[in-house]
């Protein structure tokens, strides 16, 4: 593979890698869809079919609203930078490697709710929280990433910020493993626990205010 | 899930949800394609294969019209903000979830079409208009948003623009529900209305005129 | 679905409808891959197996190049282009219906190129010219809403020229219509011509002069 | 097909050219999840099904890692060009062909290792390989267009960079061929060596230092 020569201390420019993270982002989505299948029914059954893959609704509506709200973090995330180096390229595409793992673990989640026994589901559920873990853990070296090198925060913003910030990849880490244990109690309190807490996530979105009273989204 | 401080009431730019937003729904009107597949046939029967799966295409057709013609619609409501607030990116997200649904009632419909008993049709046909409704409801509350905070719009445009502009979600959704009723008496018939509205608001998309009657795309 | 107030003769920028476009095309020419499949074969016969497929890689290529010629015929209309109106964003949406179908055709090909009766192989390579004849059409009529409104090109290029350019998509018309044909005598030449066509169409790529002794993309 | 009238020799800017590289790699990076399947299993065995996969995850993640490091290095190479012409754009489609082949020799190559003899194991890790190659030989002609033509670079690069750079093609067309050769005496080991590889160029990525002494990339 050819190199470019970009030294790990080089800046660039964030246009791209919030294009390509975006696409990858985009896509995961929307291949989500591709889970959703007809079931094989007898003629004059299909409600009934329709009706019985309910897990894999259910599965659907909790990664969707989980990449969305993955999605919104990264784009305050990326509105907080200017610039990039090539440390925090590599755990975003870390990051993006968790996201579109998703699609895996929410088949086999809504599959053996379907179809499987328990021990299955219990299986498939902890399958599901270890991707949920493998997406949230980049956010902490990428946070310490900007702790480290503050000059690519954007004006205003210093170490400190991202010192604060970087605690916050950790509640979702603790829900992700906390809800590992739950899927072994009941498989599908574990998936409407992940579809709350996204959305939880998602709707609230207020998080800590920003240290210089302004916010640096504001234009 | 790590998370940002952007407080509910702190606006950012819309570069990255147009983005985003653009990627999603090229590639749920892509992914149709996948659900033309070679139909079994005896050697030499390939002609008469195609031709058998007729409403394959009709329903493809129509999706794909639907999807272009949100995807228009979206563009002319993104046309007119300059900025965008949490509320209105949570809905945008519960928009692009009714979009990215598309393909399965379109496959369901399809399927049932060729195959399946008049009852599996009728059922087919709710569940497209369904998901229609679904991705047709939340412009309501995208406008209402923009109704109570005009500051996000172009300059020259206020809250009673909004306010105008929300009604106009309704025919939408009424057609849909309707449709699904149709669809009880003929699927097909529901299946070509779909494909005639979508083509129509398309094509015409005149509008109501802009209320300082100069437009705010013109540059 | 709610509609956007703009009228038919309102111009808007073009970077949402290039954003889109590529979008579409980008999925399209990279879904392609799906078609690849692993055939079914005894242990320790892959390689004679993944021989077998060959008319799947020739197909593969075919649509690749196809897709990346329109491609940069795309890019190169929109870089005279300034600014686009309603109708022309509507025969776009044309031209990516015919570009997002080309993965059917495909598969039908080369389906039937492996497997398929010699007159399966004529219908598949017909389909296949529809489908190119549908991405090439579109064409036409983009040009005469530029030869209509002059307003839409760059400064520098008027009526004349986009008359003069509309003319260029009748070979491509042309040349998937006598490929349809020749399909009938031979589906493996019409196959190799349609690669060989999109080849000399994207590496050659010469053109008419630009009308005004300097190049419009020039910055 | 129309045909835009843009001479080889012309130069257009490099944004749409990037956006659709992003979208072409971000859509292959993330179709590869599609290869992961859930296995077929006696209820209760879904955890012994989901470990007797391992080489698909292994598979997986040489894929991903590989197409990454790609992005990474088309980031890198465009970050020094200014404009582009159309024998680079050609290349670049080039490119984007072997890069969008991934998830072919993948699924190969995992299902082979897990199902497969051993003489398919090699059979498909040489497929793996010629990919590799594939994806790696455009970047010399990419190089040396850039060579002749150094007026598509930013300022303060010149001809002897690009030739330099040239050079760097070879060092990753070396592995492939040389781990098709490994592959011959064991398989997985390939793969292990095709994911070790690309993570190192990943990490590592100091490559060459640039020729003024300022790295171009810094703003």
């Amino acid at each position: 593979m050819s190199e470019g020569s970009v030294p790990n201390g080089t800046l660039t420019g964030t246009a791209r890698v919030e294009a390509f993270s975006d696409g990858v982002m985009a896509i995961v989505i929307t291949l989500l869809v591709l889970n959703l299948q007809v079931p094989e029914h007898e003629p004059g059954h299909l409600l009934r079919a329709l009706g019985h893959i309910w897990p894999v609704y259910l599965a659907y509506l909790a990664s969707f609203t989980t990449i969305g709200v993955v999605w919104m973090n990264h784009h305050t995330f990326f509105g907080r930078l200017r610039r990039i180096d090539h440390v925090l390229r590599w755990w975003n595409l870390m990051l993006l490697l968790g996201v579109s793992l998703v699609p895996f673990p929410t088949i086999v989640v809504a599959d053996n709710l379907v179809h499987g026994s328990r021990r299955d589901a219990q299986v498939a559920v902890a399958l599901y929280g270890i991707v949920g873990v493998a997406m949230t853990l980049p956010w902490a070296p990428m946070w310490r990433q900007l702790e480290k090198r503050p000059e690519m925060l954007v004006p205003g913003l210093g170490p400190d910020y991202a010192r604060r910030e970087r605690w916050r990849a950790w509640p979702g880490i603790l829900v992700y493993t906390v809800t590992i244990g739950i899927g072994f109690l009941s498989p599908v309190t574990a998936l409407v626990l992940y579809l709350l807490v996204s959305t939880f996530y998602g709707i609230s979105t207020k998080g800590w205010s920003s240290p210089t009273g302004t916010d640096p989204d504001e234009e």
